[in-house]
């Protein structure tokens, strides 16, 4: 099995990495930004190439979702599978006479942070059940969880995602920006953070809420107005809002 | 040191347990809801009451913002300290002759989640300094992380917490709602979302923005409104739009 991955941005990094921990070996790591692909190569000791793409079985596209059609033209071999990793766009966004996929792993990727791969959802869709098998025991070497999913399904899986990690994220620098206004460590809230994500594995977010908004403690929420400015303040309104609305208050 | 603690709710229930795990005698447990100090006294073993409040020389009172300034009217004794738990009352809210005190804990609280009390910092605010050794004395037999607080500064830690916390809670809620909608397994985004909140003890918040918002991928953005409706919409196109102020994209 030869298989070349296409990028050098977080997800083609951790990509490259967890192959490279699970033994699966790569043929190559292509992509434009040399000087990134440097890096990996160096770290992972695998061959990579700015210019000349190998000759492989499967190419996994690793490369942000504006760029995936383009990038799928630079593989004109037919005799191959071609996956992408995006969440969000379908496997016919790839343009070539080659078989296509979606290999989409569930996770937040950034180079700076080290990853226990074993345990990342992966969902694959394939256009025949050979390209399944294959791609099903490639990401069952390097996760426990492996599954299929359609289009329709990876399309809502996203943008759960983006509301439970990237808005969460956008959340914690917006909290931040307001501890570190009064010179408050953000530190101290680090076990308050750890504790709302621990309480949502025992108890249903639903039934976890807690704060001002859901005991419609209108002083407190006033207060709080009061304290805001800008963006904060538009989303402070907005989610106050969305808890009144969701426990009907 | 004679201690009541009044209120039967989240923060008064896990009080009162964290009192008794670190073998801080309590006096008694007061409050409106005999029912849920029945329980609350059973499972500590400490007496409660809802008609007589015992003398004690501390009353902390754990009830909701809403009725501190009514309750704290009970304590009729002067020569006594009591404290309020809430992040966004001043001391002065208890009206009294008794010295008044704030004794906050940073952490969320419900009754079926346990909690290590060793890790909220709990902030304390008094009339003076005798008073406020005794409240460092207590609460550092609870917890390593004992300080002091203004009013002024805890308002704002307050409601630092309103965003990192409530807030992100209710994220997980409305991602729930749309992967319930779909019959998506909401399992499949805790290791997303713990890896999310890992991230930041290693990596400032803005600097682990990922997602569409921050790659400003108008065809995704445009794709998941396209997937949302109500208050889930609001949600993103404001939290979208605060990302993209904050990187000035």
């Amino acid at each position: 099995m030869q298989i070349v991955i296409i990028g050098s941005g977080n997800v083609a990094y951790h990509m490259a990495k967890a192959f490279s921990l699970k033994k699966i070996p790569l043929l190559q790591i292509f992509g434009r930004n040399g000087e990134e692909l440097k890096k990996i190569s160096n770290e992972l000791d695998i061959p990579y190439s700015t210019e000349n793409l190998e000759n492989a079985n499967l190419y996994i596209i690793c490369v942000s979702d504006n760029s995936v059609e383009s990038v799928s033209q630079l593989i004109t071999k037919k005799d191959c599978l071609v996956a992408h990793t995006s969440g969000s766009l379908p496997k016919e966004i790839l343009k070539g006479e080659y078989r296509k996929s979606s290999f989409y792993p569930l996770q937040t990727f950034s180079k700076s942070k080290e990853l226990d791969y074993e345990k990342i959802p992966f969902f694959v869709e394939t256009e025949n059940q050979q390209d399944k098998h294959l791609l099903f025991e490639i990401a069952s070497k390097i996760s426990e969880n492996v599954m299929e999913s359609s289009y329709e399904k990876r399309k809502y899986i996203h943008l759960t995602a983006v509301f439970a990690c990237n808005f969460v994220n956008h959340l914690f620098a917006r909290a931040k920006e307001i501890s570190d206004s009064q010179e408050i460590p953000f530190d101290y809230f680090l076990p308050l953070i750890d504790e709302t994500v621990q309480k949502i594995h025992e108890i249903e977010p639903k039934a976890a809420q807690t704060g001002p908004a859901v005991r419609n403690d209108v002083r407190v929420l006033e207060l709080h107005e009061q304290l805001l400015k800008d963006e904060s303040i538009e989303i402070y309104k907005t989610m106050n809002h969305s808890i009144q609305k969701m426990y009907e208050l």
